[in-house]
C-alpha cells in the first residue's frame, strides 16, 4: 500500500533532481483581477497613484491602472515555488530582473523556469540551484524575466556516504549573472505630454530631475507584520513554501515560529518608499537583492533608500530611470541609515534591494 | 419601552419555531465577484487551475474560471444561518449535497430552505432540525442543493416543566437521507477534447484512470489558523453565527475562545488536497460530512484522503467521478492516516467528509 | 547631506502650516472595484441587501449594487490623512456630512479639503484645525461632503517660548457648524414601485413606518477586533495615520499598543445595526459624531441605536429618512443602553454617532 499512498503527492524537487538546461513548466496559470489588486492595497497600503486610479493611469497613456510591479513579481515567483523551492533552505539572491509589458486586471500569468546553474555544497546536504524564471501573459508577452538562486536540500536518502555524494553531484555550473540590467533593456509603457504629470494628485512634487545620486531618504514610517497578513499575502500568490504556514512544525524548527516570505518585506518596503519616492511609477528592473535576515510576525519593518544612479531612457525626454538601493530593517528606525556600509552586516537589516524605477521628468 | 426596544431584532429561530414543511426565504441575495474569489485564494491558497485561470477554464468548455465549489457552498450556507442555526449548538451533519450549474463572477446567489424533519431531544433543552437548502443563481438555476441537520436550542422560557415540553414538542419526523448522491445526478459542465487536458499547467499528471479504490493519500502540508483569517472568511460568506466572532462572550463559554466555522476546515482540507488530487476539477457532490471536533485559532490543520469509489459518468468518456473520503486533523500530521477506522473516534480528527469530485480521464 | 536626505519626505502638516481658506488637493485618486467591496464585506460582515446584490439594487432603480456608504466615507477620509491629520492627536468630531451620488465599482474617487477654521490651544503645543472635505467621482459629482475637526500638533521647534507661540498662532476662526443636515439636502437615488420592496430578501419586515421616535434597539451581537483586521481595513482606505500600524513605536506610547482607526468602529457598528435596522438602505447624512474613547485589538464592539427622528422626504412617498443615534461600546453588551444619558460619560462607550438613513415606506 505504501507505494500507492505516496506516489500522487508532490514532495518537491531536491538538488539531485535538477539538471542544467532543464525546462520547468509551473502551475497553475493565474488570472489577475481587481480582487487581487484590492487585497494587495489592503495588505501593504500602497499609494502610488498610477496603480490606484484608472484615470491617472490613462493620463500616462495606459488603458487603465496597471498591477503593481511587486504584485507581478510575487505572482510569477509564487508559481515557481512548488517546482523549485519547496525544499529550499534559503533564497540566496536575485539578478537580472526585467519587467516587461504591464499587467492589467483580466490578464492571465504563467511562469516557466530554466535551470541555468547548479553547485553542490561541500556539506553534502545542500546545493545551489540557479534558475531563470519568466512570467508571460495570455498573449505570450513577457511580463517579468529574472534569475534567482536558492539553496536546496539534497534528498536525505542519498546523503549517506561521501563517495555517493560525489557520484550524485552534477557538474558545477555557475552562470554569469548580470551585475545590472542595462538601461536599454528597461521597458517604458508610458507616454507623457510635457508638463502633464499631475503632482498634486500623485502626492509629491519631486520628479526625476530633483533626485541626486548619493541622496538618501529615510522613509520614516514603520509597519508591524501580523501572522494573518503575511499568510494571506503569500497564499494570494499561491506560494506554498511550508515554512510560512505551519506553526505545528515550525515551533520545533530553527526559529520556533513561522518565517515571513521575503517578498512580503519587499512589498512593505516598496509601500513605505512612497514617502520620498511617490512618483516612482513602477519598478522596471531588479538588479539584485538579498534577504539578509528572516522576518517574523511582530516585527516592525522600516526602510530607507539611496539613489545609486540616474539614467536617461534612450530617445525619451518625458520619463527617466532612477537606480535605487532600498534597505529594510526590523524594529529599528532608519533616520541614520542602518546598513549604509553594505560590507558590514547590520543585524537589524532584513532586505537589501538594488532596483530601478521609472519617474516622470520635468 | 421594553417591547418597542426588542421587537426589531432577529433573535433567530428556536426549536419550537420550526414546522415540518416550513419554507424559509433567506437574506440577502449575494452577487459574487472576482473580489470574493481573490479573497478565497488568499484565505486558503487553493491552486486548482480551473478556478485560477480563465484560459484554463475555457479549454474545458467553460466561459471563464468558475467559482470554487466550496466557496459556493459557504455562500449558500451563510445565507441560511440567520434563520436556521443562530441558536444552534452543533452542526450535526450533511447529506445529499449536489452542485448544479457553475457559478461565475457576476452571478447572484439566493438561498431558500425547507424544514424536512424535527426531533426533540430528551433533555428538553434542544432538538434536531433537518433542512433541505437550495442555492440558485439569478436565472433560478440551482447551484447547490443539500440537506443538513443541526441541534438547535429550545427557547429558554418554554423549557420549564416537562409537561410543557411534551406539549410544545412537535411530532418527530426524521427524514430519509440519501446515503450517497447517485452518479446520474452529478452535473458535469465540462467538455474536454481527447488528450487536450494540460497536466503541465494543472500541476500534476495523475488523472481519473490513475487512482485506485482504496488508495490513500497523505496531503502532507499543514496550515495554521489565525483568528483574523477564520473571521474574515466567515464574514465573507455573511455567516453570522455568534460563536465565531465574540471573544467577550466566548471567553466565558465552553471553550474559553471563539470556535472556527466548520466550513473553514473544509476549505483548508480541500486546498491541502491539491497535493495529491490536483486534477479534481470541482466538488460535484457532498454525500456526507461530520465536524468531529471543534477547531480554534492556533490549530494547524492537516488532511489525508482515501479513494472510496470510481464512477464513470453516463455517456462520458472524457471526465469521471472519484468518490473520496477526506479526513482533516489538528496538530497531527497524517502520514499514518489518523481516523482510518471511522468507527473509533480519534481525538485529532476534526472533519470527516465524503464527497465526489470530477476529474479528466485519459 | 542632511538637507538632501530629508527634503523628499512628507512629514505632514503641523498646526502652523494651515491657513483659513487654504485648499488642499489630496492624493492619490482611487478607483473603487468589486475587490474593495468584497474585502469590506469580509472585514465587517455587512448584510444590507442593496449593497450585497446587483438585482436587489436594480429593483430599487440603481444600475447595480452601490458601494456601502461607510466605505465611501473611509475612502474619501483616507485620502485626507496625509495632508490633514498625520500629526493629529485626536479626531474631535464630524458635522454636516452629506452623501451625494452613489458610488459604483469602477468609479474613481478624489478628495479635496478647505480649511474652514483654526484655533490654537492654550497649551501652546496643539491647535484645532477645522476642514470641509469633499469627495468627487470621475465626473466631478460629489459623493460626500463633510466637516471634521482635529487636534493637530504644533511643530516642536516653534513651541519654545510663549511669546513666540502667540506670534505664530493664527487668528482664531471657529466656523459655524450645522447642527444637522436639513432633510431637503438628503440625496435619494432610489425609485421604488409601491409594494415592490422585497422584505423577505432584505432580511427584515420593518419599514420606515414601523419605527417610532424614541425607540431603542439593542443590536445584540458583538465583534472582536484583531490587529490584522483593523490594519487591513485602514490600509484598504490608504489611511496612513501612524498610530494604527507601528507597534515598535506604539509600545512606548500612551497606550502601549496600536490604536484602531475610529472609522473601523463606525463600520462595525453599522454592520451590527443590520440586526434591527436591516432596511436602512444607506447612510444619507452624518450630522455629528464623536469617538469617545480609543479602541484596541482584542476589544469586542457592541452597539445600540435610538430613533431620534422620522423625516418624510420632499415629494416622496416611497422612501423616508430616519435620524438615528448609534452608540458603540467595547467589552460591554448593550441590552441596557449604556451611554443613554449622553451628558454623563460612560467609560465603555467608544462611539456616539448621529446620522440619517433612508428606508422604504409601506
Amino acid at each position: 500500500m505504501t507505494s500507492k499512498t505516496t506516489v500522487k503527492t508532490n514532495v518537491g524537487n531536491f538538488f539531485e533532481d535538477f539538471r542544467v538546461g532543464q525546462h520547468l513548466v509551473h502551475a497553475p496559470p493565474r488570472t489577475v483581477t481587481t480582487g487581487e489588486v484590492a487585497l494587495y492595497t489592503a495588505l501593504f497600503g500602497s499609494r502610488f497613484a498610477v496603480n490606484s486610479s484608472d484615470p491617472f493611469a490613462q493620463a500616462l497613456g495606459l488603458p487603465r491602472a496597471p498591477v503593481d510591479s511587486m504584485l507581478i513579481f510575487h505572482l510569477v515567483f509564487g508559481r515557481t515555488v512548488a517546482d523549485i523551492s519547496l525544499n529550499a533552505i534559503a533564497n540566496l539572491g536575485y539578478a537580472g530582473g526585467v519587467f516587461g509589458v504591464p499587467v492589467y486586471p483580466g490578464d492571465t500569468l504563467s511562469s516557466d523556469s530554466r535551470v541555468i546553474g547548479l553547485k553542490a555544497n561541500k556539506d553534502g546536504k545542500t546545493g545551489v540551484v540557479y534558475v531563470r524564471s519568466t512570467g508571460v501573459n495570455q498573449h505570450g508577452q513577457t511580463v517579468l524575466d529574472y534569475r534567482r538562486w536558492v539553496m536546496v536540500k539534497r534528498a536525505v536518502k542519498k546523503a549517506v556516504k561521501e563517495r555517493d555524494l560525489d557520484a550524485a553531484a552534477p557538474e558545477t555550473v555557475v552562470p554569469e549573472l548580470p551585475a545590472a540590467v542595462p538601461v536599454a533593456e528597461l521597458h517604458c509603457p508610458y507616454t507623457l505630454a510635457p508638463g502633464s504629470f499631475d503632482t498634486a494628485r500623485s502626492g509629491a512634487e519631486f520628479l526625476w530631475d530633483d533626485y541626486m545620486v548619493g541622496e538618501r531618504i529615510d522613509h520614516v514610517d514603520g509597519t508591524t507584520i501580523e501572522e494573518a497578513e503575511h499568510m494571506l499575502a503569500t497564499r494570494l500568490y499561491q506560494n506554498t513554501a511550508k515554512v510560512h504556514f505551519n506553526q505545528h512544525v515550525e515551533r520545533e524548527g530553527r526559529f520556533g515560529k513561522r518565517i515571513v516570505y521575503g517578498g512580503h518585506v519587499i512589498s512593505i518596503a516598496r509601500a513605505l518608499s512612497f514617502n520620498g519616492l511617490a512618483n516612482a511609477l513602477n519598478v522596471a528592473a531588479i538588479h539584485g537583492g538579498r534577504h539578509s535576515a528572516p522576518s517574523f510576525a511582530g516585527d516592525t519593518i522600516y526602510a530607507w533608500s539611496e539613489i545609486l544612479g540616474k539614467d536617461a531612457l534612450p530617445g525619451r525626454s518625458d520619463i527617466g530611470a532612477l537606480r535605487i538601493r532600498t534597505v529594510a530593517t526590523k524594529d529599528r528606525a532608519c533616520h541614520d541609515f542602518p546598513g549604509l556600509d553594505a560590507t558590514a552586516a547590520d543585524p537589524a537589516v532584513v532586505l537589501d534591494l538594488d532596483y530601478s524605477v521609472l519617474m516622470p521628468r520635468r
